[in-house]
């Protein structure tokens, strides 16, 4: 094999056929079938969810994680927001003629590594190839199929629900962003890119969770204004509640910067009863991507349709929806 | 709304959202929910085929469809040559900074179109934008899920079966070949993009289909040697009875290009046992994408594992798997 992806990988010939069966298939081992197709067969009973996510980050590689980490995290975590079990994904790639086998190849690694620890399998898959200059290294999309196991309700939520965000907030976007090009400052910042459907299959165990979202584009502040829009209720968050890592706290201060809205790939929001909360933190609390989970706010009868914060000086702060990100291509 | 997609549209932010509202979700209609997001529930029972398929094709408009034509047809064709019927298709695109607005809608335009056809639902999608420079246009990303009703035994395949395909060979690959720039020649090729499968369905509710493939990448030939390679068989091909457009016989001639190894997208080859090949010939032709099936040729005892064509000239050919496709991104 040569070791740059050549136009020919993505013609479906004989040199798409190696790259999948000595790459693609040898770094997934297990988690795939021995000779990926397009298609697969699948015995699903009851309800599925179905999902789909291309990531385009940039860069391909960073502190905690790669697109192929991202890729498997970020879909499997859709998948489990929604109440269910995540069991197969397909994996579609398009890549750039010229980027360094290495390179894939320490990407299919981190796919493999991450579907292994979610537990899911990768069923089918595809590969294009463009010509150099006209993609950016590697594009992948993921689809995810789950069992439904616990459909949300979130027509029960009621004022009174508290508001759980199961670690510190703006880890991915804030290490995405000291990461770029030209910015000027080191920091010790990692991406939280994790797979949660464990944890959050565990806490639906224990308790009901009416509502849970993935924080990711737009972080928290954007999922919950999603949450409270059109609602009878408003959302109340306690920003001295909120968990920051002391790195996101001074990258975030430093360059004027609001946590709430930087993106997480690793951070789920779940509404539960207030009487639930505490049951269910004792249960994120147990995982290791839990470890920091916290109340941060509740559901309540003021600001009907509104995300507030009642911020560290005691003043109150509507937080709207962002109309667009300041930073582009962090998932 | 501006007129050109800008960075901000894959923000996950309002601009994200506003696109998908006022262009994706209005233009999809009534094969689309309301307010598309990445993740849907659905009901399905028994077994499930589940299917993936980036799309890469330049131009992004040609004669006979666009990408948008493409990414329907070409995911409910994998899914309908599994036996399935196929029920739900998710949409991931990834967008150029810069591309018209107004060609965008023409491709969810398409992608409605074909979907409203082929009897699919597009229920989840996603958005990422990319710089400038950094893609090409659009990429679209379709993955399947469908309901396996007649699941396929090629291991009942046996010397004497025929081998049908369900019309004209090579028009997709021909058709894009001379749009590409630089081209010297105008032709009245059309790619013959189209959704099989209420077609193939029909085909197999009247009788055993063993084996099917829709022949794109590659052709007619490398579908045929997947199906060959490592069997007790054969298949020999009659190069007499292989349809062929006009336009398609010329084109090739001068070029000196084998159509067996031209792209189709609104094609497939089946395999059938040799008392039930008029009756599924029969189907076929009464869909306006069978009119021009044929047998072309039969499996056989003869050349194990190999895809032999008995050429016009009355000389046997063995037909290799290509390495490369001459021409990238056709699909």
């Amino acid at each position: 094999m040569p070791d740059k992806i050549l136009l020919g990988h993505g013609s479906g010939g004989r040199m798409t056929r190696e790259l999948v069966r000595d790459l693609f298939c040898r770094q997934l081992g297990d988690v795939a079938p021995d000779s990926m197709d397009d298609g697969a067969i699948l015995s699903a009973d009851g309800k599925i969810v179905f999902t789909t996510d291309s990531y385009v980050v940039s860069p391909l590689e960073f502190p905690g994680g790669d697109i192929g980490t991202l890729a498997v995290c970020g879909t499997v975590n859709d998948v489990a927001v929604m109440g269910a079990r995540p069991l197969w994904l397909s994996l579609g790639v398009i890549l750039e003629a010229g980027i360094e086998l290495d390179l894939l190849e320490r990407i299919v690694r981190s796919i493999a590594t991450k579907a292994r620890e979610a537990g899911v399998k990768i069923v089918c898959g595809d590969t294009k190839v463009v010509e150099k200059g006209k993609g950016d290294g590697i594009f992948i999309n993921t689809s995810g199929i789950g069992v439904l196991e616990h459909p949300l309700v979130p027509e029960t939520i009621e004022p009174g629900d508290k508001i759980i965000v199961t670690g510190t907030v703006g880890d991915h976007g804030m290490a995405l962003l000291t990461m770029r090009k030209g910015f000027p400052l080191k920091s010790d910042l990692k991406s939280d890119c994790a797979p949660l459907n464990h944890m959050l299959a565990a806490a639906q165990e224990g308790a009901d969770v009416k509502w849970m979202r993935d924080a990711t584009r737009g972080g928290v502040a954007t999922v919950l204004n999603e949450l409270a829009e059109n609602r009878p209720w408003g959302v109340l968050l306690q920003e001295n509640d909120i968990p920051l890592s002391d790195a996101v706290a001074g990258v975030s201060e430093l360059l004027g910067l609001d946590p709430l809205y930087s993106a997480n790939e690793g951070k789920a929001v779940l509404v539960v009863s207030a009487s639930a909360a505490a049951a269910v933190l004792d249960v994120l609390k147990q995982s290791p991507y839990g470890r920091d989970a916290a109340v941060v706010g509740s559901i309540v009868a003021d600001y009907p349709g509104k995300t507030v914060l009642n911020t560290e000086m005691g003043t109150l702060r509507t937080l709207g929806i962002l109309a667009s990100d300041p930073l582009p291509r962090i998932c």
